[in-house]
């Protein structure tokens, strides 16, 4: 057998991350609203957008900062049933794709070997993937805060290759995003799979060394193109 | 009507907020032991007592502190465990004592104006209000941090007094500290009621000013006081 890894990104390869995170802020406006936010949906979920596009996703103060650009004073009240409202959702949606989890011990039960590759904080990484309740499926698991990285980049790919005790060549990574992780597969020459999910799913590759080996629209075609890679 | 107001603090007078932290902070431990820390529960739980009174409780890395204490390597996948068994089994004991909306909804419909004071962080705080499912039945809440205070102090009674427009001598106080809420509700000539509850249920008073004008072990006997006091 000539491929005897597959490694995968979790948000948005494995489960909705886009959609979780997106239904999330909106039920925290609507939250935010009832319990008095004087503004329209669209507006305080624009607004909302924004904040977090400027001060990240790590930044714990968010909704304050909301009702700050929203020219209101600091309200707790608010800004807690806003927090509720979030986490709620959030556990909600964190559920993986239909498929997820069939493919993942299919592939186990055929002898190859799992990893997860991630952007973001160890921690917050490990809660998903043990909510998600796939977190005994992976033989190994690196995220980029372990190598001090926020992002993905080829040494996280080097590090879990090292640590599986396999080769680029003989290894598959199935990946969202095809300007980071599947740009850094390609230079690592791993046979680099895109799934077309999530907030990049109609992003174009402005690269050629962004465009990936295969296309796939959900996790089950990789077992359709795991057979012909080794027929 | 000689009392018209009756105030609350949060924590363990309203619900069992120390059986709350007590099993959170067990489940933590027990799913970090499950996911791989090879200490026994007494060791792991007594460790990160002493980390949570050292660090105080708005510390975020309690768990990372708890590895490096026990002399182990940071491990992503232990931590994650922790802080899911943690915050799962915080949502399920918030709940209010069996009798604490029934005497709420009394005193409402007996025409009192009620307030919740307490130590702490704003936005927190109003969670757990929100998540009690008692928020609407106060009429005002100030917690210290909106007068920049980490505890409970003469301030802050003062300011719940002003905003609900009711003097001392007509304000009733329920709280669970004999060293710190019923001390500053004595030192006001608010009339002191404590609740023997939570992790001060044995706690002496060391000071006269310490004492409570009434003690009581449940808050439907606040009912009777009520009833006495008034005729």
């Amino acid at each position: 057998m000539r491929i005897k890894c597959v490694l995968f990104d979790i948000d948005d390869t494995l489960y909705d991350a886009s959609l979780q995170m997106n239904m999330a802020r909106l039920n925290a406006v609507k939250a935010m609203i009832e319990a008095g936010l004087p503004v329209d949906i669209e507006t305080a979920y624009g607004t909302l957008r924004k904040i977090v596009d400027e001060y990240g996703p790590y930044y714990n103060k968010h909704f304050d900062k909301l009702l700050e650009r929203l020219g209101l004073k600091w309200n707790p009240r608010i800004i807690a049933a806003g927090v509720i409202a979030y986490r709620e959702t959030s556990a909600a949606y964190l559920k993986p794709y239909p498929d997820t989890v069939p493919v993942l011990l299919k592939l186990r039960e055929s002898g190859y070997l799992l990893g997860a590759i991630s952007e973001g904080k160890s921690v917050k990484q490990w809660q998903k993937l043990i909510q998600l309740g796939i977190q005994h499926l992976f033989h190994k698991v690196v995220i980029s805060e372990e190598i001090n990285e926020e992002k993905v980049t080829p040494k996280l790919f080097e590090k879990i290759l090292s640590e599986l005790n396999v080769s680029p060549e003989e290894t598959l990574f199935v990946g969202n995003q095809p300007n980071m992780d599947i740009l850094c597969a390609n230079q690592l020459n791993i046979i680099s799979v895109r799934i077309r999910k999530g907030a990049f799913m109609t992003e174009e590759p402005t690269d050629p060394r962004m465009v990936p080996k295969f296309e796939i629209s959900k996790l089950s075609d990789l077992l359709e193109i795991l057979k012909k890679l080794q027929s």
